[in-house]
């Protein structure tokens, strides 16, 4: 069955039927911080059905959404980039209540930054790589011990990035894993005003290009915290939704109603089995990207490193 | 009315009913090289009716296409890089013929790498640029003279291209501009595969991203030779193209015939009423572009830069 | 004469014998800021007599030195980048006065980026234009209107940066230039602590690279102030002050004094000579260059940037 | 004992007395191509002895010299990528015949590129990276299965390049690992014209910026072949040879002869205590580079991705 694909577990809920309505085994819960225009969102998958039902793995799905990201509010970004701070905190502590990683102070961080550098909407991870402050190297009294990587993409390397991160791991023996990683959205308004954060790692066929193998807890061997931002949309989620509109359309006007009824009541399986024959199965590989996708980027990978410093450096900031 | 974007005339062309039939005032012709798998049309258009069925301008159009240049082979490089080095060097030669490039042997040739070098599918000029041998500064015997501009896009300079060109020829004083260009184009095959050159120059609202304004002998004051790739397709073409194939699969099926009969026979004024009702806006700001973008814009940039070296530097790769 | 350059009028100003005493034609001011560790030195050449003295032509230079500029201390590169823009609106002020500048509120500011973007001490200029935010292709009701380029260097462009620029502000209309780039200095110290304004322009072979000419108001018709960086050491002023520890070290040791004392009281002619002679011609042209040079170009492609969107754009930072 | 670096071994097999006579262990051989230009030398370090008076481990380093690489021939780069490949595959096979690679056809090949990417003289092994076509994700039917990794800089990871090759390669148990390195020489000339292959791996110490570790068989676990281009001369070694030749100078020179003799016959010990006075401990730490390395380090990147294409990839060229 063809996937409109989404990396972003908030527009996976509002895909259902009613609005986003209940679902078993997923919880959602919606707030905002008083004074500041930051809208936060966490999806819970709970069980096996919410899992079944969402097409992602069990856990939480922090989303943050400021519209106002798009543009260069350099105060805003700090503001965003402290929500962020705040919210790894909590799955920190988070983990070291579930005993997956050790309670003590000085945990060991490998941050890992996912992605083409080459291809502007794939380069997300790299780029806060690049602003990324690592200590593992030195010693500034600095409790969090924070190490990182850009391990490339297959096209580059012939490797798996979990092969690559894997040996590291091994070697270098982090107690946690945070990935970056560039996401495919369905709506367009998404592009760089969103940030999740989830606990349930990287999952086969996420990320931009859609080339991501599974970087979990299961493969990796220790627990992935990952944080993306939508920089693409497919193209096959622009032409789902062009056509949605299409048979709305026609089901709203009088002389055509008959044809938009008909389509609209085509069972699921059918109008999928529709669906997927017009979309090119090459659709699937293509991606939707706004020209000043640059611009989006750069700011956003120093919300993160910002963010990620913020975290785990507990005098950065103070001056 | 909505338009469906297309940088080659080529394809302009060909959707054109009949697969691209006759049209008054635009002649067709196609070839291809003996012992090559390069395939050449030119699309002439020889006046104001041709131009006004292209939505282009007058001129001439060579398309040099090679499926095998989306692959990494280097003689096959170097031999449609000789291809565009003859075409370029028949071009400049009319030019001369025309009396609009003094008749002399070395000419001074400007050449421009237009888009932006952040946003990878619109790097194909500065990156052709960024591997040009410019001599304008040197005494090196050349019969040519070259030099070479990257303008930057307008969200980075707050100046439009032709200002900045217009400056710049008046002050050095060059006898031609060649114009680099990525391209858009409709169909997804193109991508890669094709190049286009033109002695027409850049049109307000090529290029990628929409942002190009026009650089033509009228708004430069010397001829602007335009060479050209295809690195996206406007999201509104594959949404167009999505359409007309569920139409057509409406059409052909028994019982939805009636619907797909229906769209087919809305006039073209009302089938372009739905389609740009269909098309938001904001789609064609949009383009749609591969993952493996930054490696078919680096190996195109050599062959384009090589061809020119071809051209216009008789000793060039001669050892 | 071999000179051993240094493109910071402080660096000069401190060669003069007695650490920098009188000269005529030239005055000095230093200060520093509450609660700041700033300091502030400002070199005026009054006449033709300091010029000569210096190898600088007439005008003032601002310095801002910082050794904390080194580091990463972000709220501290605010802080120099208030005080860079608080300098800034002082010269415009003064070009004002002196009806070099139109007095209006609206100026336009053609802000240039100077230098090579591929290599990277060299590089500041360009990452300065990266950052920053034109707004002449906008209505965004702001005072000052802003436009950026990045004309490249000649080894490119074959084209001199001036030619480029006169054309560009002869189509534009500009009423100021400034110009940003990176500067060599003599002393390893400097390299990524110290920001000199000036208002006397670019002049030939500052820069790093050696390759600049002449951009002033007399090349450009429009006053022109600079921003400098040092990134860079020449390695003739290394080899030259290596040299002179060696002949103080011989005149201190009894056994060698006699050759010390010898080289010392060389006149300087003779010690030019010899120097000259052990400076071989091409160390000219090579430079000597920390290898984290790439974290202080980006860093404080940060900080000038901020400085000029803190002068020109009111709004700019206040949330 | 302030040594003054090179990773040439042919520049220090130079620096013997006799302009590098005959030293008891080391052996020196050279040879070049019939229509040629490109000398080479292969310099043998035999034993213990041999390695303690070239300060190199036991090895055979081959070094390809070229002046012509520093212009842009092509053809002559190619002519120079094949001498490479035939090095390499000779290199293999001997690790073969010493049982040190499993002597099979299909052997899998690490290519690592050292060095940090946004340094210009440091990016050569990213470079070459970068146009590397590995094919360990494919199946081509090529023989060689070619992986690839840039793995960063300490500053960036926090992590030794040995811990992350180390994990790397328990994971994908390749059999060989060619890494690709900048490298610091000692004169000024062998910049951008000498390549050096030898098959002791990467010492401690070596490359641009003095941040490398021991990459070796040792540490690997596997054979390491490295490849180097010098990039830099240390600022040390600029200084050093300035002061050489000051005394010859003073010895040469009727008046001074006492000053340069007295100083030539310092014995080693008391000239090595005078040069490291001179020469401020901070020196070691930079380097001297010339403006136009960015050209020359893209340029070497392709004749080197070449060589190891030629090298194993067998049908690669043949068109």
């Amino acid at each position: 069955m063809f996937e409109i694909r989404t990396d972003l577990a908030v527009e996976e809920k509002e895909s259902f039927p009613g609005d986003g309505g209940e679902v078993t085994g997923v919880s959602l819960r919606e707030w905002s911080k008083a004074n500041s225009k930051i809208k936060l969102t966490e999806v819970a998958i709970l069980d096996a059905h919410g899992a079944r039902a969402m097409g992602k793995p069990k856990g939480t799905y922090v989303t943050m959404e400021a519209r106002a990201l798009i543009r260069g509010d350099e105060d805003y970004h700090r503001e965003v980039a402290g929500e962020l701070a705040m919210q790894l905190k909590k799955m920190v502590k988070e983990l070291k209540r579930q005993k997956k990683v050790a309670d003590k102070t000085n945990i060991h961080v490998l941050v890992v930054g996912l992605g083409n550098p080459s291809v502007t909407p794939d380069s997300l991870g790299p780029q806060v790589l690049g602003n990324l402050k690592v200590n593992r190297n030195m010693d500034e009294g600095e409790d969090v011990v924070l190490s990182g990587i850009v391990p490339g993409v297959m096209a580059q390397t012939g490797m798996e990035t979990a092969e690559i991160l894997r040996g590291i791991i091994r070697e270098t023996r982090p107690d946690l894993v945070i990935a970056i990683d560039a996401l495919a959205a369905r709506s367009i308004r998404r592009l760089g005003t969103t940030i999740q954060l989830t606990d349930t790692g990287i999952h086969p066929g996420s990320g931009v290009g859609n080339h991501r193998h599974s970087l979990t807890m299961d493969s990796l061997g220790i627990p992935v915290l990952a944080i993306g931002v939508p920089t693409v949309v497919g193209a096959a989620a622009i032409v789902h939704d062009t056509i949605a509109v299409l048979i709305e359309t026609l089901a709203n006007n009088m002389e055509t109603r008959g044809m938009g009824d008909f389509l609209e009541h085509l069972n699921p399986d059918e109008q999928y089995q529709l669906i997927s024959e017009l979309l090119e199965p090459e659709f699937g590989a293509l991606y939707v990207t706004p020209p000043d996708i640059d611009q989006t980027v750069r700011r956003l990978s120093y919300t993160i490193s910002e963010g990620i410093h913020m975290a785990f450096y507990p005098l950065f900031g103070a001056s």
